[in-house]
């Protein structure tokens, strides 16, 4: 199997990590997932636009230009020859030894890449039949527009779920949804599509992104307002939204059927145009 | 340079570490850094019983026992001829392959434990001298109790601080002190120490743990309260604590002097009486 390690592509026994890289003892990083359709990355410059930004935020000076990465991938893709796939990649603060929770000066440390594809093909059964979910507080740090490598609490809340026999959890915070586990998070009520706005509570998702373009030029009705917790019960549909799985309907939340306990009609025609929109548009 | 690595240790660049460890990509796993005295481990069982903890609390199987981690480490200070320094360990969820939030099974998928050591002198000069701080909101997540490898919230603290011009961040939730960015925060008022319970916001410091005891030995007035914002001004004076700094005063909080702008009288006492309790007491 070949990776990318920084700006290489190589066998992934070859790739050498150090003990003290800061995103191994500090999650001390970003990534990005991607995904592949036919070969092609999907909205490649969305997901590079994000990694830019949450590297402001972090101080962390990215190794390579949005070409130079694009060019790596794609020659990734080609040498593991994945026409429908995923690209996971993230990019580390670097080696930093002894270890110091000071950021390093990026003259002195270089940040460390990997990366990896895999080939996956669209969870139809999911998309179709949906997952059950229960509702998890949230208790992420206060920067969740970050996509970093700190990713503790968003397992944490999946497996309080998982254990609790549920596909996903429902976050909630200061009495609103947020999002779901690793997924931006829906509802419909009525005709009209509710998801939390941007900010410092949730991933700006490059699928939200898309969606609510896709909306819009449908002329769908769309508030980015968060729900409150107390208006689950009569949500008509939820559904979450990421770049590997697309939409995926909520079709039971702690045991309560959601709306008819079956995909709704408002995610079946986003879902829908999303798909029809990965054959046309390719980032 | 010898490292642990898994049961053994090896030479540093022996390691092999895998792109899909999950503590590599979601900072999934926990660490202890256990402070050395003429070649003794200080306080390991303490570190230990908080890392079994901790395991609990993030589902983490621990590869060894006590006294098998306690002799690796061992070996690894006599490899490494240490003296006086710290040992750093920490135990990932394992290598997870194909990357997915879900929490493994234990049978399925082993830790990776990695850990070294370096000397390490009492920092004379910041016990005596002190650090400044500036005062930063708290934003990590709901589970400050896990030692966990998600840090990015607090190198973030602490580089939000550092940016400002400061030596560290008071961190504040909710209007009241939590800790500082990688210690326990400490507040004298008249004759008494002040410092946030143990619950979910603060790390049980072993530092602290200990700390608490040699006060109540010496009979010196304890409030396990966290502090308000307000009263910050108010503060005789005020110190942090953790296992490889011990007690560092902080000297000035935004540019204002704590008490007289010097390490004040009860920091130096219960300074005087940790370190002299290093000199007998070996965990």
């Amino acid at each position: 199997m070949k990776v990318l390690w920084n700006d290489q592509i190589v066998a992934r026994e070859a790739v050498k990590l150090d003990i003290e890289d800061r995103g191994y003892q500090f999650g001390d990083g970003l990534y990005e997932a991607v995904r592949v359709y036919k070969g092609d990355m999907f909205m490649f410059d969305e997901h590079f636009d994000r990694l830019e930004r949450c590297a402001k935020k972090i101080r962390l000076t990215l190794p390579f230009t949005r070409i130079e990465l694009q060019t790596q991938l794609y020659r990734l893709i080609s040498a593991e020859q994945i026409s429908n796939g995923a690209v996971y990649f993230q990019v580390t603060r670097g080696i930093d030894s002894p270890r110091d929770h000071r950021i390093p000066d990026f003259s002195a440390v270089k940040p460390v890449v990997t990366g990896n594809v895999s080939a996956y093909e669209r969870p139809q059964a999911m998309q179709q039949d949906g997952l059950s979910a229960t509702v998890i507080p949230d208790e992420r740090w206060l920067h969740c527009d970050i996509k970093s490598l700190s990713l503790l609490g968003n397992v944490l809340s999946l497996d309080a779920a998982m254990q609790k026999g549920y596909g996903d959890a429902l976050l909630v915070r200061d009495g609103y949804f947020t999002e779901a586990s690793a997924s931006n998070l829906w509802f419909v009520f009525g005709d009209t599509y509710y998801t939390h706005p941007d900010g410092n509570l949730v991933l700006p998702g490059v699928t939200k992104l898309h969606l609510l373009n896709l909306m819009r030029q449908n002329g769908l009705k769309i508030k980015e307002e968060a729900v409150p917790a107390e208006k689950l019960a009569t949500a008509d549909e939820i559904f979450i939204s990421n770049s590997i799985w697309e939409v995926v309907p909520i079709v039971n939340v702690d045991g309560n059927p959601v709306g008819a306990g079956k995909i709704g009609p408002l995610t079946k025609l986003i879902q829908d145009k999303y798909i029809a929109s990965t054959k046309s548009k390719l980032g």
